[in-house]
């Protein structure tokens, strides 16, 4: 089995590419919930929701959130009237997240809520919340702290940012199954997500970090000099006084790592990195990244 | 100002065809809350959606509920992947009630979250919940309580019912805009509506007794001979131990009531009840009805 640590796309990007390698059942993959959010009701969990869909075959691959062909007649109606709901929800993906927020409700985990929600659209790889508490990524904005989807979906990025941090109620606690799916690992492979909002989210859950020292460890960097592939890493990387590139993001995960993969064309030189093809903005290179992952921690 | 007591189908299809004859500013609606339920993180408030739905011009008058040309992407969805749903809600009708939950849970009142919804809506009538706190019909089937709502439309009315009531935290009391909306009206219409499940409700709301002794109350029965016009009005009745007829109905009403319009052709006798064609299934009969009875209350 491989376990992957994940956030909502590089990683999931990675993931696709490892499907061509390994049957659906041999996966596992732990996923941020920091950016989860209760919304018109329902419970958006939104790195669960793309691993859910990508395994169920239902994922907009174009925007790599939300499920291919959907409507948004419900999401319109809400914003004509009264224009709170910031999430562009399609139609059928609002029904998982109502359905997401009805399990809670009733008193079940995260854990067992996804798994429900994984066995009705017919996924067979584990798809494991990091952990079964409420975590959020804050950000703040001019003095104000704002979760980070309002930061990242409402105002798309656009404010500048002063500090990054985890709001809870209660420190947050790997769930068993998070624990045994490190541990059971032939190989844990933390793909190129945003190191702060969506790795570091999952290494800060009490247990993640030990179990990893037990198992190999490879990580992908997302960035290429100092921009990210995507999405606002960058940002949150300079909010938490780090530079936003390759040597930063192998040092947050100096303390369990065996591999390190930066990309070939990276400027940023990191010791003993292994250099690979990671941008995987064309077909193929999702397949040939993961392949070559998998060779490596195969010993191939 | 006209003032209605309402459920949702008799009493709305008279308040179609008042509107032919009254500017919607000049009718008040006060309305059964008691099949409210939170469903699917909405708050679905069947009688007050038929409402604001008819007077913006948007009601499914086949059915009356639900929005005309509505789609059920989501409803269909959640059916598939857990079958809870029983209710089948509309894609833009579902904005509606998951609007109305969130206003709740923000702490507006369902008086004041229906006037939110009727502003956003274009709704120049006043639409008044009975009380802003929750009541529930409750039916007793099998020795087992259910909601009127599971009672009705999860089971279609198929099940023998040996009681009915209502359930609460603390007894309802009418809001202050409800006293005032009968207090100031010229006079109150109690249309066909369920007498047990639509129109009790409200007069059992703290308040509206008193409020209509002060008034002209005209009530127009929903039965015809020992059938209702539509809906489980005869078996409640029988559920109350009361003849599902006029006549039992007159009398639920008896205390506060100036005028009683039965049916032309309804072999029950009343004595001193008025006849009209009350069987609003065609064309013209409720713009009819609701002139006379407005000829009725001025004296025409």
């Amino acid at each position: 089995m491989i376990t992957f640590l994940s956030g909502g796309t590089g990683t999931p990007k990675l993931i696709r590419g490892m499907r061509r390698h390994l049957p659906d059942h041999e996966i596992s993959v732990v996923v941020n919930t920091a950016e989860d959010v209760w919304m018109s009701g329902g419970f958006v969990s939104p790195d669960i929701d793309t691993l859910i869909y990508l395994f169920s075959g239902l994922l907009n691959t174009s925007s790599w959130w939300g499920q291919e062909g959907d409507t948004f007649i419900t999401h319109h109606e809400l914003q004509r009237l009264d224009g709170g709901e910031y999430i562009a929800i399609g139609d059928r993906d609002r029904a998982v997240h109502l359905l997401r927020g009805e399990y809670l409700k009733r008193g079940m985990t995260l854990t067992a809520a996804t798994a429900q929600l994984c066995t009705s659209l017919g996924v067979r790889a584990q798809i494991l919340p990091m952990a079964d508490t409420p975590v959020e990524t804050v950000v703040s904005c001019s003095g104000r702290e704002i979760h980070f989807q309002e930061y990242w979906v409402r105002h798309r990025g656009a404010l500048p940012i002063e500090g990054v941090r985890r709001r809870w109620a209660a420190p947050p606690v790997a769930t068993p199954a998070v624990v045994s799916a490190i541990g059971a690992a032939e190989a844990v492979i933390i793909g190129p997500s945003n190191p702060i909002t969506s790795i570091l989210p999952i290494l800060e859950c009490r247990g993640v970090p030990e179990a990893l020292e037990e198992v190999p460890v490879v990580a992908v960097s997302p960035f290429i000099g100092h921009a990210p592939v995507s999405g606002p890493a960058a940002a949150l990387m300079r909010a938490r006084g780090l530079s936003p590139d390759s040597a930063a993001t192998r040092d947050l995960y100096a303390g369990f790592l065996d591999h390190f993969i930066q990309d070939s064309s990276d400027p940023v030189e990191v010791s003993g990195a292994i250099r690979m093809d990671t941008l995987m903005n064309h077909p193929g290179v999702d397949e040939a990244l993961a392949e070559r992952i998998l060779s490596l921690v195969r010993g191939g």
